[in-house]
């Protein structure tokens, strides 16, 4: 019988103490980088959290796999068990160029099922944080379940990208959801965005390229508050592949998905 | 003959009690508002925050003229004598969705020549300065000559509206440079987008709307560092009036004006 409490004890101390280590290394030594060695200590950077966490898991909870972005961990075939999934610095390019809006990401899910959720804005020092029925928090402040939005009252995270030509949509179906929503946003980090939907400040978020690590916390983060996550085909997500990524407050999501998405048939 | 240095010490002195005091008003209100009336409430605090400025000005230079968001300060037709010219809050759809990402921006003109910029980033507590001949500076720490970038290197502010179907401009221009870029981004505030320039975050920043206020500050603060600012026709900017926007790093400005707006001729 797994100790949920102390696994979220853990999961919560140790994410508090990586983000201290990356603010120690970046304000030693990311400024005074040049850009391309900028890169490398990123690198490094990521490694080096993502070896944090696997030597804590694996000494307090051997029999847990874990699912790391930087795949330094063994790969993982299956979703069987306690399996933590872990991205440990989202939004790198974010960490490069500004030293801020990036986060680390932890989802821990038994069977496929989400448990426990954590996203640490680092330099905000905020710390979103679910554990499934339980509710979701910001700086153990609890968040309150997401209300319904239409499109046009609503901020929609959608990078330029995917309303210009590119390989996996036809720029012409998001097109009319970037002009009639409220506002569009691109904050360059996928687990932030889906923390600011969380916590009311974005209403949705679509992308066309997501990896398990980036959306693992987030989507157990909104899916407790009453929002719903699926692929832009309108399917439940595979946490083993890349997948299109689609979250919103409820009605925002339905109307996008009926109206611009076809329900998926597009 | 202008004290300019007493000018930039009583100036930093109201953005920072402006802060505060736009920081109390949310706190106590905002959080529990419904969505209509947070709408009140911000042009509430935008205008007591205008009006905030405006008292001292006319009291501790009655010479002065005022250009506002707000408007509430009489209408200016032309630049002369010194100006200032404010937009108290920049980025009220962040204000009102996200508590967040929005700012004071306060540019000082004389004769239309920029002398004093300051973009104050409240909730971050970020004040971004400048004096013209100077230097510019984030929170009294000084900010580096900006280096020449290349597009492919470049994380570019640049909303989605521009490269869908809009009143302004074909997206058939700005989309491939929203492709060879090295990333876009959108965080709904002018002026702050202007002091992530400046302080090196992101590279350039495009729009096709903007109001004096929203680059009065940004536009002094880019332009000591080494950064260009004019429209997108490549012109030099009118104050009075509302233009299309571009500012950039020196090579990143170049290379935009000249591979993709072709020196304005578009």
């Amino acid at each position: 019988m797994t100790n949920w409490l102390e696994v979220d004890t853990y999961a919560k101390e140790w994410i508090k103490e990586a983000g201290e280590r990356i603010k120690k290394s970046f304000s030693k030594k990311l400024l005074i980088e040049t850009k391309s060695n900028k890169n490398d200590l990123v690198t490094e950077i990521d490694k080096a959290t993502e070896e944090f966490f696997i030597q804590n898991i694996n000494k307090q909870y051997p029999s847990h796999r874990i699912l790391g972005e930087e795949g330094i961990s063994s790969s993982i075939e299956d979703l069987k068990g306690i399996v933590w999934i872990i991205d440990p610095i989202d939004g790198t390019m974010n960490f490069v160029h500004m030293q801020r809006d990036f986060a680390i990401s932890i989802g821990i899910y038994e069977d496929g099922v989400g448990k426990i959720g954590l996203i640490y804005d680092v330099v905000a020092d905020e710390l979103y944080h679910v554990v499934q029925g339980k509710g979701a928090y910001m700086n153990d402040m609890p968040l309150a379940p997401l209300k319904e939005t239409a499109v046009e009252e609503a901020i929609i995270g959608l990078n330029s990208t995917w309303v210009t030509e590119n390989k996996r949509i036809d720029p012409k179906i998001l097109a009319p959801l970037a002009r009639d929503a409220r506002g569009t946003r691109s904050f360059g980090s996928a687990c932030l965005e889906l923390a600011y939907i969380a916590s009311g400040r974005m209403d949705a978020y679509i992308t066309l390229r997501l990896s398990p690590w980036d959306y693992a916390a987030g989507k157990i983060m909104v899916e407790e508050l009453g929002g719903k996550v699926t692929s832009l085909r309108n399917e439940n997500l595979d946490l083993l592949t890349q997948n299109s990524f689609f979250a919103g407050k409820p009605g925002v999501h339905k109307e996008i998905m009926e109206k611009y998405l076809h329900n998926g048939e597009w």
